[in-house]
């Protein structure tokens, strides 16, 4: 399934951390307040969980987690936050974010309104060590 | 599990759609841009789906479908909105919210500033309806 007009079912310039046969895992920089970002993206262009069969509701989620466990023992956050949205873009995709008491809205959502100016000071090469981690978990 | 200073862990006045061994779900109506909020919340103590053993995140994944199957089948939402966060109280809970393109932030998330005065007209029994839902799939 392959939507004509959707950005997820058409991408440009993703840093895609693994590919599977059906889904996909992305760093995401344009987001400005999430300190580290991740996206676990379904191939096929559908809406809802609900409209997954269990095993495939199974095999996103079991991504979701892997990369939540990557993103832990890469970037040790103060929480995970996991979201699925897509009143933007009502393609399947998982936002796993890594959260700090010093980000730019801790204990608010990213998606409020600013609170302070982050000071998160991440590994320059986070994203390439939570790619390890996933590749060799895979 | 019982956190002493946790929220979760002591409720009060909660509106209990369904319980089980290991979780309870709630309807909620203390999230001023959600039109139709449930909550599906784990009952042990744990702040991350990784820290559950997997058979564990099934069983709470597989309510949180449940809970979205219910909603869109009483509520017919634009879209269902899902997400665990636990910055403010690091105790295991999903959010599982139905989606209005003429609620009070759509497509931006709940946690946004409000665009518009909400329009949204639910049935007045929705809870009733998901509660009852959620009993008969058991």
């Amino acid at each position: 399934m392959n939507h004509p007009n959707c950005p997820l079912c058409h991408p440009q310039n993703e840093e895609v951390l693994l590919q599977t046969e059906h889904l996909r895992v992305i760093a995401v920089d344009n987001e400005p307040n999430a300190p580290a970002l991740c996206r676990v993206i379904w191939q096929d262009h559908i809406a809802e969980m609900t409209d997954l069969p269990i095993e495939q509701r199974n095999e996103i989620m079991d991504m979701v987690y892997r990369v939540e466990a990557a993103m832990r023992r890469v970037l040790k956050p103060t929480k995970i936050n996991l979201a699925s949205f897509g009143n933007f873009v009502p393609h399947l995709h998982w936002h796993v974010i890594a959260r700090f008491q010093n980000d730019a809205n801790f204990p608010a959502a990213i998606w409020a309104a600013a609170e302070r100016n982050a000071e998160v000071v991440l590994p320059d090469n986070w994203k390439e060590q939570v790619k390890r981690q996933l590749t060799e978990a895979a």
